[in-house]
C-alpha cells in the first residue's frame, strides 16, 4: 500500500500515545493524511445551511488498510479523480446540509466494524465540533479519547523535499507580492486599498490571500484601515498567503520617499539580528538557546526595550514545530522550517519589523524568499 | 445606543425560543450582529499552534449594554478603528495562541458577573468547539444551553437595503467573473486552469473566491482537474465567492464551439423552469407550492427524469431561510435572497445547469447577476 505521509512515523507516535485509532478532521491533517486532498467545495468556507461541514479521517494503528474516511456525497467524484488511498470511503449526506452528528454517527458505526469500540482514539478536541464529539462519546462509550495535535505536529516537523519545494515557492510569491505592493501603491492609498493590492497580487501567483498586518507610521494600529500611507511614513506590510494550504509568512518595510536615521538605525538592528539567528540555526543546535541567543542580539542593538524576537515553526500550520522558549530542550532537524520575526514599536518612527522563512538544511539554514529584506522598499 | 441589527428582533426571537443569553461565535453570525466586523486576521484561517480562534459575543436579552465580546489581543486595534458598538472587550489571550477553553472561561465568567450563571443561553453547538462547549457547562452547572441557529436564520432572513445592495453587487460581480472567464480561457486549458483564472477575475473585482464547480463534457465531475474543455463541450461553471461574508453563488454555461440542438433543447428547458419560477416569486407565495411548481414546471419540459430543480435563500450562509420543501406554509416577504437552481445531468450532452439570485420585491423579484443567464457564452 502505497501511502503519502510516513506511516511507520506515525504508527510508532500513535504507540507513545497510547492511541488505537487515530481520527482527524482538520483541513490541514486531511490535507497532509491524504497527499493534498480536501474537497474543494469546503476549502474555503464550512458553515452551510444549519450545519458545517466534518469530514472524518480514520486510521487504525498498523492498520491503513483499514482506514476509512467520512466525507459527503458531493466529494466522491474529486476523490476518484485524485485517486485518494483511502481504502473505505462513508458517505455522511448530502452536499448542502452536513451535520456534525451525521459525520459522527457514521465514524463510530466505521469504528465499531473494525472492532476498536473499546479502543483509545486521538483526536482533536479543540477542532471537532461539540456535537460531533458528544456523538462519539454517546455511540462509543466503551471508547477512551485522547488529544491527536501533538501526534499530528510530530508527523509534520519534518518537511519532504516536495514541502521544501511549497514552502520555497509560496514564501518567494509572498516576497514578491509584498515588494510590488510597496512599488504600486498609489500615492494618498489607504492601508486597506494597499491591503487590495497584496491581495491581487498574491492571488496572481497562485496563492490565496490570508491576511495582511499593515502598519502605516507611527499609528501602531495594524488592522487595514482608512489610514493613508503618508509621505516621510514607513509602512509594514506583514503578510501570509497559502496554497494547499502550506502558509507563507513574510514581513518587509517600505518607506515613502527616505527614512529617518533613526528608523534606519531601528532598521539595521532589526536586520542584524535575524542574520545572527539565522548563522545560529543550523541542525543539533537547541531550540531554547536559539531563543535566548536572539533576544540577547537585540538586546545588544540596544532597541530591546521598544523590541520583540519571535520564533516558531512553519509549515500546514502557523506556529507548529519546532517551538522555540526559554528551556526547550529540542534541537533543530533538517527539513524543519522556522519563521524568524524581530520588530522594534517605536512610538514616533512606527512599527519597524523583519520576518523571514528558513529551512533548516544539513549545514546551516537556507532563506526562502529572501527579497526585499535587505532594505527598505521606496516608494517615491 | 445605536445597533447595527434589529435589536426588538432579536429579543422577540429570544423570547420565543426561551433564551436569556445570545452567544455566538461563527464568523457569519459576529459580522452580522457586530456592522460587518471581524478580526481580519482570521478572517480565512483560524488554527495556529495547537488552538483554534474562538471569539464569542454574549448579548443578555433586552440588555445590549450588557454585552461582552471576548477575543484576543490582536484584535484590540481593529475594535477601536472600527467603534464596534459591544460595550465590553474581554481579551482571552495572546494572538498567536488561541485557546477555545480561555475562550469559554473568560465567557463563563463574563455571564456570571451579570448575574446570568442559571440563565438559560442560546448558543451554535455545531460550531463551538468541542473543548468551548464542555468548558461551559462546566463552569456553568446551573445554565441550561438551547440552540441559537434558528434565532439567527431568522434574524437573517430578511435583507436590509444594505444587504440587498451588497448581494446585487456581488452577484453581478460573479456573473461577469464566469463570463469572462469562459471567454479568456486559452484553448487546451484544463478544468483546474480554468478554475485558477475564475479565481483572479474574482479577486480582480473585490471578491474571495470560495468555488467553483466545473463540468467539462459529459464527464459529470464536478471537481476541478485534469480533465481538458475540448471542442464542442459543453463547460458549466457554478462558483461562488464572498464580500465581507455574504456569498454570491452563480451558475451559467459556456460551450467551445457550438451546442448541439439536443444540448440546446435542455438548456432551454432548464431556462424556462427558472423564468417560470421567477415569475411566480412574490410577497405571500407559500415556499412549499414555490417548490412544487419548480418541480411540475420542469417535468412538463420533459427533462425532469435527469432533471433537478433546487431552491434555498442565500446570504452570509448558503442554504439559509427561507427554505423550501413539500408542505412548507412559511410565506415569502419582500427583502428574503433567493437561490434558484435548475440542472439536468444528460449522460451524453453534460451536466446543463443554470444556477440565479433573486431578490423578494414588494410586486414580484428582481434578478441579481443575471448577465450571461439566456444564452451559451460562446469560446470559438
Amino acid at each position: 500500500m502505497q501511502l503519502p505521509y510516513d506511516s511507520p512515523k506515525l504508527d510508532s507516535l500513535m504507540e507513545e500515545a497510547g492511541a488505537d485509532v487515530l481520527l482527524v478532521g482538520t483541513r490541514h491533517n486531511i490535507r497532509y493524511l491524504c497527499g493534498g486532498y480536501y474537497y474543494h467545495f469546503y476549502e474555503r468556507f464550512t458553515a452551510i445551511s444549519q450545519g458545517v461541514y466534518t469530514p472524518l479521517l480514520g486510521i487504525p494503528k498498523n492498520q491503513p488498510d483499514k482506514a476509512f474516511y467520512v466525507g459527503i456525497a458531493g466529494e466522491i467524484g474529486q476523490i476518484q479523480d485524485q485517486d485518494i488511498w483511502v481504502p473505505e470511503f462513508i458517505n455522511a449526506g448530502a452536499n448542502v446540509q452536513p451535520n456534525p452528528i451525521t459525520s459522527a454517527e457514521k465514524t463510530a458505526e466505521a469504528i465499531k466494524a473494525r472492532g476498536l469500540a473499546k479502543a483509545t482514539i486521538a483526536t482533536e478536541f479543540h477542532f471537532l465540533p461539540s456535537t460531533a464529539m458528544d456523538c462519539l462519546k454517546k455511540e462509543l462509550p466503551g471508547a477512551t479519547f485522547v488529544e491527536a495535535t501533538p501526534v499530528m505536529e510530530e508527523m509534520r516537523a519534518i518537511k519532504t523535499p516536495e514541502e521544501l519545494e511549497i514552502m520555497r515557492r509560496i514564501t518567494q510569491a509572498d516576497s514578491e507580492a509584498i515588494q510590488d505592493t510597496f512599488r504600486n501603491a498609489p500615492k494618498d492609498s489607504t492601508t486597506s486599498e494597499i491591503a487590495r493590492i497584496l491581495e491581487r497580487e498574491l492571488t496572481n501567483r497562485g496563492l490565496l490571500f490570508l491576511w495582511v498586518f499593515t502598519c502605516a507610521g507611527n499609528t501602531m494600529l495594524r488592522a487595514p484601515s482608512g489610514k493613508v500611507w503618508e509621505r516621510g511614513e514607513v509602512l509594514h506590510l506583514d503578510a501570509g498567503g497559502s496554497d494547499g494550504d502550506y502558509l507563507t509568512d513574510v514581513c518587509r518595510m517600505g518607506v515613502r520617499g527616505e527614512p529617518t536615521p533613526l528608523a534606519d538605525e531601528i532598521y539595521k538592528a532589526c536586520l542584524t539580528t535575524q542574520d545572527k539567528v539565522r548563522a545560529a540555526i543550523k541542525p543539533g543546535a537547541v531550540c531554547g538557546d536559539i531563543y535566548e541567543y536572539g533576544n540577547k542580539t537585540l538586546k545588544e542593538t540596544g532597541h530591546h526595550e521598544l523590541g520583540n524576537f519571535i520564533i516558531h515553526g512553519a509549515g500546514l500550520v502557523s506556529h507548529e514545530l519546532p517551538r522555540f522558549a526559554p528551556g526547550v530542550e529540542r534541537k533543530l532537524e533538517e527539513g524543519m522550517v522556522i519563521s524568524i520575526e524581530t520588530d522594534v514599536r517605536h512610538p514616533e518612527e512606527g512599527y519597524i519589523k523583519i520576518e523571514d522563512t528558513v529551512a533548516v538544511t544539513a549545514q546551516g539554514c537556507e532563506g526562502m524568499g529572501d527579497l526585499g529584506r535587505d532594505n527598505w522598499a521606496v516608494n517615491s
